[in-house]
């Protein structure tokens, strides 16, 4: 597939939780020209159905064809387990999702198989990362867990204290009692909460998440054009209000400020 | 405003809420045909920005329109807070929301004035409660407390035990400290975590939900047409998909069978 822009790199999530993807996208490949799509007027993906999260996927990745990039992030796991592979055949450009390089990531870090899997009703129903795991290493042991409760613990801001230890030992304590070694986080939100989630595990279970990876992934796809040729931009786009978004954004970008553009919903 | 079809009575909600004003027209009125619409597709309205929560509101409204029926109750609080007046304004038949009928009722409940109203981000940022009892009755003190854990909470099924707790209280002390005697269920999901929020509050502080309310005025509405006329029915409609509302739906009308048709989405 040819790299018709490469140094325009799009991004969409159903709001916040994507910005993790793009931090480590801004950690890993700086003075390239970023665009981060938030579908906020229709958060969350997690608890709809997967016709309607591949139409949002779809409303979104043409949304971001439209600003002309040339690599297109799916930085939302929902999305991906539903929608990548509809994506993928339907667009020319480059698309990479968060399920693969997650689960790379931690076929590489256990040492047991014995692996746990945090994610969405819609991430977890769909199958998506237990048959990934399993097809790349049919030795090892999945357990998934839907987490309802946590996305809106980030998006309420609570990402610490009793209420979100207690919400944490709720869907941990079944991955705990099976002695899993590795536990992905599959929803991009998740790392928020990764300080309560790492301290309820031990310090022995890797807590894997696919930032790193996919960052990883762009950079090999881009090859030659890996380099910065340019200052580097993010440009940010939301289909709900810009104040909230940019307020919690700039949280989950440590500080640095955000001035998101709403667009027309779709 | 004549009234053009009184046998049929619609309601929207973003999802489930609704169907706790559904279960009390059911009560107060049967033998009426109702049309319920969950926008699920787009569920929570809460978190969304005013504008969107209009467009939203504006698009259910039609669709109940479009099935003729002749009373429309906003049966969701955000919206209410929103778009009631957006409603009034732009339709032909008459319009009910929640604020009035829970205000009201709250105003004949409270001895000492003191009320506290809960709420989603949206309708607490609205002030629409805060302005309406203090129209009503400029001698009254008003707390309002944005609570965004509620509806996930009971979107996932968690209506009781320790989490639940945990919440109510995080919430609830604000308004118990203030010394409040009566608190506005000011969310048509909060009424199914009241067995918790009485727990908190003491059996001397009133819960006000806005269901019984909204009923009343319909039945004064109706007049001479309140009266059944037929065997009644209920159809269900939603945005996304029918499996899980169903299931969930009937939980909230203590068992009845519910078997929603999914729209298009608008």
């Amino acid at each position: 597939m040819a790299l018709s822009n490469p140094t325009s790199i799009g991004l969409f999530d159903s709001g916040l939780g994507g910005l993790t993807v793009l931090r480590g996208m801004l950690r890993a490949l700086p003075g390239h020209n970023y665009f981060y799509l938030g579908d906020n007027a229709r958060f969350p993906y997690g608890t709809k159905g997967t016709d309607t999260i591949v139409r949002y996927a779809r409303e979104c990745a043409h949304f971001l064809l439209s600003q002309e990039v040339g690599v297109l992030i799916v930085a939302c796991n929902t999305a991906s387990a539903a929608a990548l592979h509809v994506l993928e055949n339907e667009l020319s450009i480059p698309v990479i999702g968060t399920v693969g390089p997650a689960v790379r990531q931690a076929l590489a870090r256990s040492r047991s198989g014995n692996i746990g899997v945090l994610g969405t009703n819609a991430t977890v129903a769909s199958e998506v990362y237990q048959q990934a795991i399993r097809a790349a290493d049919a030795t090892t042991t999945v357990s998934a867990q839907a987490c309802p409760l946590f996305v809106p613990l980030v998006e309420s801001g609570m990402l610490r204290g009793e209420i979100v230890d207690k919400v944490v030992e709720l869907y941990l304590a079944p991955l705990k009692e099976r002695g899993v070694d590795t536990v992905i986080l599959g929803c991009t939100h998740y790392p928020l909460l990764l300080e309560s989630i790492q301290a309820f595990m031990g310090p022995d279970v890797a807590i894997v998440e696919c930032s790193d990876a996919i960052a990883q992934d762009v950079v090999s796809l881009l090859g030659e054009h890996a380099t910065p040729t340019t200052a580097g931009s993010v440009n940010y786009f939301v289909t709900d209000e810009v104040g909230r978004f940019n307020f919690l954004a700039s949280a989950f970008l440590e500080g640095q400020a955000v001035n998101a553009v709403r667009i027309d919903s779709f």
